[in-house]
């Protein structure tokens, strides 16, 4: 039997982070998940964030980690906790046989992140990380119309940017500027999305080469605050990416085939809810003078019915209900989630080797 | 007296190009410029492009470049032949003192570019180079938005990219892809306007480092079909550009500040001729959730009365009226194009060094 309102996964919460409270709201607007349990290490934190959020007189509040990972009424767990603390938790989770949806950067090197991936697949659980945007139907629009050898053509190049302007306390007091939390600084965090944006522009195909740009930000103390890289397939691909804390909310995707130009201002979070659009134009040219274009590309527009973080949600939970069921691990979204982390460390080895080009090995 | 429609600058065209047609409609639209004689080395060729460029009936046509340079009726000369002829016959100009519009790229590198410069300084002729794309009325508002300190802040990031798809025959014949005519290839050619834009984007301060991007396409000749770079300035400025043959007309400038972001999709040719627009987000962030921006960037329009190439005409044409009249020469126009011409070389010569970064100087 399949996850449904009836038979909902039950989803415990470690640790009371912001982006916590944007997975409180998904969960319970998900039609196959329900809000169970939540866990700090403060019992009062822990009580607070569940009033704040619309858990349930149900739920179970815990002043431990511990407590709600070895609760066993409780199938998954959402784990937002700073980067470093990932692998430990997470290998006490999938230890407790519990499924995963791990917050971004999934780990703080490839390293960690196979321990975690090993400990799910050996105790049976799934493993997928939160990054949302890639659930939003107007993404599968997109990869449609990336995919149309009429429309597009071959995939050349790709450039994304992923930038935000934090402000002096963040820079200051953020766990994503603190070597001992959210080490990967600005690569982990905005740069997880545009390099995810750039394999799935390529259909999560590696590059052979990743080259740090010039000019990377790093704190005092070694966190990076803003970078930049390109990637080189061996077809002749190439992809540029900016990642950073430093500059105005910026949010792209550029792709160019052959034949196809796609844009996108707005792919990690939708400029609205409810909504979503691109830019999609095919065999565009001049006209006879060169004084236009001929013809316009043209606007995309894609309702979303649910928020993308509740698509990733179901997803998720429909998934764990397969496994319910007998159905074997879905092997795609940690595979993803690898590769993404793969260019993170190729992207710091390259800063570190002074910019010089790093190969990519799965 | 300054040029007007009673004193207009009278212009030759040398050369019968097929962005010559252009400049035509452009020297008859302007209010303070005549289509006065064309030459080509074949006076069929010419005769049939005047009837065909609606020449009047007193312009003079001539069967070689040299009767049209000497004529002491013409002002100033619209130089379209292909790049590497530019040195020789620009001289030619300068020096029987007519003033110089020159199609991009002004030569095949700086040394030959110095040459130009140095004999219209001699011959007291302007010189400015055929970027039309600086001269749209969309061009200063979004220079007005990029030098807001308040609402764009201090310039971070720049992206730009030009590309178009050819056909084969344009491959196998065009005069951009052959390594005696115009050798410089898509570099030269789309590469030039990306690079401008970096430039004027950044105040046209020259960077410190020129790193060539990897995967550049040579065809059989050695001509650049497809490459890229990034630049670095010492203030941490960063920017990246690409320009091709081989992918689907795109023509993106992304700048990103402290505070504000600008997107324009058609910025060397408007979508349109009559108006265009571009994207500025100020101080944008996400809701409390995470869910959605607050504020969404704004689009701006800007209505063009008359094309950008009138544009460029009726300005070079000023400056031309102004020298007759006793003003000295504008110096800024020869130091933008040389600045741009600085920044091809050091593509052409990262790329020679093996993607390692090339010092520009000026």
């Amino acid at each position: 039997m399949a996850t449904s309102t009836q038979n909902p996964v039950r989803f415990g919460i470690i640790g009371c982070a912001d982006i916590a409270r944007k997975l409180c709201r998904a969960i319970n607007l998900a039609p196959n998940a329900v809000l169970s349990a939540v866990a700090s290490r403060s019992l009062e934190k822990a009580v607070s964030f569940a009033k704040a959020n619309n858990f349930s007189t149900e739920a179970k509040i815990y002043g431990s980690y511990e407590g709600l990972i070895e609760d066993p009424t409780i199938d998954a767990i959402y784990l937002p906790l700073p980067t470093s603390l990932h692998v430990k938790w997470a290998l006490k989770v999938a230890q407790n046989k519990k499924h995963l949806l791990m917050e971004k950067p999934v780990a703080m090197n490839v390293q960690e992140f196979d321990e975690i991936v090993k400990a799910c697949e050996e105790n049976g659980v799934q493993l997928m990380d939160g990054t949302m945007w890639v659930h939003h139907p107007r993404t599968a629009k997109m990869k449609e119309f990336l995919g149309d050898a009429e429309r597009f053509g071959q995939l050349r190049r790709i450039h994304t940017c992923f930038s935000f302007a934090v402000d002096p306390d963040f820079l200051k007091n953020d766990i994503r500027v603190k070597p001992d939390l959210d080490g990967l600084g600005s690569l982990g965090d905005a740069g997880w999305y545009g390099i995810r944006a750039i394999l799935w522009a390529a259909d999560y195909e590696l590059p052979k080469t990743v080259t740090a740009l010039p000019g990377p930000v790093h704190n005092e103390a070694g966190v990076i605050l803003s970078c930049g890289a390109s990637l080189y397939w061996e077809d002749g691909k190439v992809a540029t990416f900016h990642c950073s804390f430093l500059e105005n909310l910026t949010m792209d995707i550029t792709a160019i085939g052959t034949k196809g130009t796609l844009h996108v201002h707005d792919f990690v979070i939708p400029f609205q809810e409810n909504e979503a659009s691109f830019s999609a134009g095919t065999k565009c040219f001049f006209n006879d003078l060169v004084t236009a274009w001929t013809p316009l590309p043209s606007e995309h527009t894609v309702t979303a019915d649910l928020p993308q973080e509740v698509c990733m949600v179901r997803e998720f939970s429909r998934l764990v209900g397969d496994i319910k069921n007998g159905t074997k691990l879905e092997r795609k979204w940690p595979i993803i989630s690898r590769k993404t982390q793969i260019i993170l460390d190729a992207v710091r080895a390259s800063i570190e080797k002074d910019f010089t080009p790093v190969t990519v090995q799965w």
